[in-house]
């Protein structure tokens, strides 16, 4: 199945929250012992509570690189418990030459199992063709990010800043409908402008939990009334709802809220 | 001690080579079965054969990556045999939010035991810090990459283009004196450009060997006359510098050759 069909098939049965796996042992919730182990059964916890709730999940690679052959293995078991029909992005943020990206795209798609990953891009165009080659599989590149250094080098130069030039681009390089985006909810006014340079695109959204982006504006650009599969992660405020024993029905309750909130404000587009 | 005080060391002992180990399962000499043990093997001999010959090794990551946890303990046991007093750049490309690249930290430098790493820029100056903030370990910011597709966003807008904005914000940035900038070899004109913007950085140079650029230019604006400590990598062309039971001899050949070359250079500065 392309990726295209397999993130709208996702989207139209869940909605279009993506739950990230940025597991922590110093922050697992009190029941668990502090050791590797523990990383693998809290994210097949995460994964089983939240499997009506979400579309995708997104693990974040520096989490169980940190713990070396054992964390690359948990990442594996980790992709592995995820249910067919839902997304699996690896937020690596890679990007390299040809012959090396080519290793990555097999490293994320053929040895972890992943339906898309997050790419850097600026190694540009070539760097970023072993990510997109094949259609079944795809590719979210950094465009705005949701971080105060966005405006070392994104926002540059102001009268056609990078960001806006990476939307373009990847608009144009859109040939097996398998490019999206990652646009950060903390930048409202610039999410407009992304959507105008890429009409299509579906977008992935960090920013909106812990970081305090705007949601709103995230639904409004991201998904233009709901016809766009675009994907709004939360990662911080699920995992850690509660560092009690009651951290399962908390982090569905997180996860159901802003799903409820989603409904509203797409029911509300469709009244006005 | 202090990154800069290892690389200056590292390099007045044994020159400005840096050996890349992209170490490839189908591309190792027949001598070798194809089997990932091979890969170990394949990267101990290449670090005992040329330790007087280059003063820092850099593995590829994604060529690790792509055989899951075995990958990764290779890559480990491959950092672990580099003598002391080299330095290892782990090339991963790295970059991401500050508490994501304080985990990517964490696993290069204590995890695997590097000394530095190469680092994408685009999430800007807050992204660095974990990767900086310690004088002891070393950071090369990608600047002008050595590949075609360097030209989709690092070459843009032409009258002041990204790649000499990092580079100026990378000087700035150089509080503890461990950042370095990768700049390709197949961009001589520009590797002047980027040495005026940063006047003191060392660069780490690809893109002399299989990628053929220039090593006249790499030398010049790279060292300043032998004076700053950049690294010019080699990888291919060394690795697999003969597909028989010669690949030893072969690999020492073409880096004395190399290295020679570089003398060469710079007596020639040094007689002008």
């Amino acid at each position: 199945m392309s990726f295209e069909s397999k993130l709208k098939s996702a989207v139209s049965k869940c909605g279009f929250l993506c739950l990230g796996l940025d597991t922590e042992i110093e922050k697992l919730p009190v029941p668990f012992s502090k050791t590797p182990d523990s990383i693998l059964k809290f994210n097949l916890e995460m994964i089983a509570l939240s499997s009506n709730l979400v579309a995708a999940f997104k693990p974040n690679l520096a989490f169980y690189e940190v713990l070396g052959k054992t964390g690359w293995e948990i990442l594996k078991k980790t992709c592995e418990a995820v249910p067919k029909d839902k997304i699996i992005i690896l937020d690596g943020k890679r990007g390299d030459i040809g012959n090396t990206a080519r290793m990555y795209a097999r490293a994320m798609f053929n040895e972890l199992g992943g339906d898309a990953l997050t790419v850097n891009p600026y190694l540009g165009e070539d760097s970023l063709a072993p990510f997109t080659e094949n259609p079944d599989k795809g590719a979210y590149l950094l465009c705005l990010t949701s971080n105060s250094g966005a405006e070392s080098f994104q926002l540059f130069p102001p009268a056609d800043p990078l960001y806006l030039r990476v939307a373009r681009r990847a608009a144009e390089w859109n040939k097996n409908k398998n490019i999206g985006l990652v646009v950060g909810a903390t930048h409202p006014q610039q999410l407009a402008f992304v959507r105008e340079a890429a009409a299509e695109l579906p977008f992935l959204i960090p920013g909106v939990g812990a970081q305090g982006g705007s949601l709103s504006d995230a639904i409004r650009y991201g998904t233009m009334g709901g016809k766009i599969p675009s994907l709004v992660n939360l990662s911080r405020s699920v995992l850690y709802a509660s560092s009690g024993s009651d951290y399962k029905e908390k982090a569905q309750a997180e996860l159901q809220k802003v799903k409820s909130e989603i409904d509203s404000l797409l029911t509300a587009k469709v009244t006005n």
